[in-house]
């Protein structure tokens, strides 16, 4: 963990047990830097990231503040990557129905934007919450950042694997979703009826470096998923 | 609009120029400071700006590189601040269906923070775009931030209203939302079915320094409204 991570984890605790609510001000730049005792430009990446995690909201010349937490069970959409950072306390189970090396449709190979046919992964899973289904996922995986993937990494977090081994660091995301009917196909992957309500999601990931390596389509229980996003003006 | 907002928006023309790409890296910030004949803290400023609006993506020590342009018609709902400032270049149309001094319930004065039984504005309307329905729309308005409010503000954008007129300044907002059923109640509103899907969804905006003013609840229509975020990871 960097320096200003571990800052960033100790004003978030001071926030917890001072007992901050949402818009209430903190205290200044040059304050926390004499409590933690580090330079002023650590605590002002420290406080950018909290910025982006959606924890505070600061105002040029006016100062900083406390954002509402996130309820219990919502999974924060903006800063999503992958559900083992969300699904805090809770069971997460996978359930693998495929992993296989596949050559791309046009659509997926413009979305991860491929050369040519180059093969990829494509991961299928049904994801539970609590062992209550959560979503259905489809995954494309870049092969030139997703060096290696089988069915019992497909188990866990892919998330975590391809950032703890395969060093992976992931970037950014595009999330587009609307509301709909589910088919016929899809409607007892989730335990529904067809017709019923659902999610439905695409997002892409880029790395850090701007190579787009994962696109994914899901498909969220209407009754199970709930959601979040700390917003900007 | 401040320096550092017109080197942005020249910025973003840039962008579009060059045709850059999602994934492509930019150029630094000193050659933008070259360029432009402007301020590095002017660049790093309108390179910020971008960067929350969800067009570029920067990694200390990479570079900067080009985010997806937004699909034509999705609602950015990471920087949402009504739907005047999204809806671009399409017929956004309010019929307004209530405008009211109300006391609050006990739900909507914790979520405005209200010390007693102080009057708030209650709004209700249903907002079509392209004369389609979009969504219906009951909104709470903190009366020490929106001191004014009738029926002929709320036919346009209230949000545009409260910036130019009473110079609120909209600082951040939390989003929480649902998929769900359409009541009998609320489905004649949006011309569809009882039992339809539906996203049920709740905003609570705050002003930059930290004053909640705005909390709304939203019904959209699920064939018409498509919604996009630019996340972190």
């Amino acid at each position: 963990m960097l320096k200003y991570e571990m800052i960033a984890q100790e004003i978030n605790e001071y926030i917890e047990k001072e007992h901050y609510e949402a818009g209430d001000k903190l205290p200044n730049v040059e304050k926390f830097k004499e409590i933690y005792g580090v330079s002023k430009s650590t605590v002002i990446k420290a406080l950018e990231n909290l910025e982006k995690k959606g924890i505070i909201f600061q105002t040029r010349g006016s100062g900083i503040y406390v954002r509402n937490k996130k309820k219990d069970g919502y999974v924060n959409l903006f800063s999503a990557s992958g559900f083992h950072d969300e699904i805090v306390g809770r069971q997460l189970t996978y359930e693998v129905k495929e992993v296989a090396e596949v050559t791309p449709s046009k659509h997926v190979q413009k979305q991860l934007k491929l050369e040519a046919d180059e093969p990829i992964y494509k991961v299928e899973r049904v994801i539970y919450v609590d062992n209550k289904t959560f979503c259905t996922e489809l995954s494309y995986f870049n092969k030139s950042v997703v060096l290696y993937l089988n069915e019992g990494i497909a188990e866990s977090s892919i998330f975590e694997y391809l950032e703890q081994h395969l060093k992976v660091k992931i970037g950014f995301s595009d999330i587009y979703f609307k509301v709909d009917k589910l088919t016929e196909n899809e409607a007892p992957k989730l335990s529904l009826q067809a017709g019923e309500p659902c999610l439905r999601y695409e997002q892409l990931f880029y790395t850090t470096t701007g190579v787009p390596f994962d696109y994914s389509q899901l498909v969220y229980h209407y009754e199970n998923a709930l959601f979040y996003i700390p917003a900007l003006k």
